[in-house]
């Protein structure tokens, strides 16, 4: 997916959030609002937005002298979703439809993103995971999805941030974990799950978890590691999860399915959608010109 | 008022909002953001925002090739107000505070501000009316507009946006018209009002008009005309209408009332109220070092 002009103010507005939330200092909430203008001003609009938000946030992290601004807040989030987790869990199990509720919960826990909100809150995750449960999803995918697992051989779980792969983790537990590998951040972006997230959060306890060698906040497929990438293509299906996923995987050949809150309206319009809708999407491989 | 921070995204919202609305080029829409962004990464954060405002919005006719893009929405709601005019001058005159009445309504005829909202509509004109109707307001600052309009000789009132000057028609006709002078801008920035809107509107029948010879969409004193600084020198109570001459003049040391609708978090957290406020709020005089 390309940038859209609507997403310049917003990625203004995100480096100025960002800026605030980590620093009180205003002479480098300054700076990283100033270089990230002049980045703007010169920005290839061919891009997807993840790949322009990669160079702000590595502004960020450069001017304000820190490798991982997020880390407090992605232990915060960890933590509250590991105190959530035996609740949930106990929410799919006396559940009808134990992978759809699962499916449910994982879409809620999209809601923890730093790049669109600049705070989240243990109340609106809680009011998320109410509204998704009962959020219109699409069944024919959702059955879809079910059948694309069952028939995959290799599947990769593309995680999207901190405190969200506990409810990932609870999707995974509802499906062959013999067959999956979780991939997170090759290093810190935003509040972008990494191998520590995993390790904290006892998901690397139950599935395999690789990085992708990357800092982008999506999967941008020549930017990732060469081991990443042969495990990409091996996949015969992936498993996006959230808006910075569907920025970068949209438009590439291959059985995804993109699972997210919506929470701008850019991507609302690219999905046909409301702001705020629960998404799983797939997108069938298409094999065009193979 | 200086810029604040979190007005920089709202600065690139507008600007990408303005040439949305005054053009469907995709290309001139690019160079009016790219622009907009160079200025606002340079700019000098001491200014009011109108002073970066006036600068972005130069920019904007000059890309567009288009001295007046706001024209036909000028003339739409110049149009709208006059139809309402009758109505709301009976809604004056069968008032118990005919005067409150007016000063509520030319508050509410604030809301039609394209700066800060890229539409409006007349759902939304009406809506605002009858909120402003009954919202709270400052009583104490009201009995001294009162006193203060009587006292003083030589009245100032700068207007603010065109179909929003009707509204302040009803308020003027409700004020001693000899004492006044009314001020629209000198050339088109935005929707603020020029002298051929006090024209459409009938201002100029029953009220003196002049221009202050300034494009910027609130008073930049020295930016302003001979004439209109002495006016202004010589006045002894200014009526400054809408946030523009707010974050212009909230500085100066004049006996000033200030009248807007509060359209933003940055004037709402600087005048201590929320977003969508009726303000009449006095600035005394406080001759500091005279």
């Amino acid at each position: 997916m390309k940038t859209y002009f609507e997403c310049i103010p917003c990625f203004i507005r995100q480096g100025l959030d960002a800026a605030k939330l980590i620093t009180d200092d205003e002479k480098i909430q300054e700076e990283i609002l100033r270089k990230t203008l002049t980045l703007a001003s010169k920005m290839d609009l061919k891009q997807s937005p993840p790949e322009i938000g990669q160079k702000i946030h590595r502004i960020i992290r450069q001017v304000a002298k820190n490798d991982d601004p997020y880390l407090e807040i992605k232990q915060k989030y960890n933590s509250l979703a590991l105190k959530m987790y035996p609740q949930l869990k106990q929410k799919i199990e006396n559940s009808d439809n134990p992978l759809e509720t699962a499916v449910r919960l994982a879409i809620a826990g999209n809601i923890i993103d730093y790049g669109v909100n600049s705070s989240v809150g243990k109340i609106k995750v809680k009011d998320t995971i109410d509204k998704s449960l009962t959020a219109p999803l699409d069944k024919k995918d959702l059955e879809q999805f079910k059948n694309s697992i069952s028939s995959a051989e290799h599947i990769l779980y593309l995680g999207d941030n901190a405190g969200e792969i506990v409810f990932d983790k609870l999707l995974l537990e509802q499906l062959p974990l013999e067959k999956i590998t979780f991939v997170v951040k090759g290093s810190p972006t935003i509040n972008d799950a990494t191998m520590q997230d995993a390790a904290t959060t006892g998901l690397t306890e139950i599935v395999e978890v690789i990085d992708n060698g990357s800092d982008a906040p999506g999967t941008i497929l020549n930017d990732c590691s060469e081991n990443f990438q042969q495990k990409f293509e091996k996949a015969d299906l992936i498993i996006a999860k959230g808006q910075g996923n569907y920025e970068t995987l949209s438009d590439v050949d291959k059985e995804i399915f993109f699972i997210l809150k919506v929470k701008c309206p850019v991507i609302a319009r690219h999905l046909n959608c409301e702001v705020g809708s629960s998404i799983l999407k797939r997108k069938k491989l298409e094999l065009v010109g193979k």
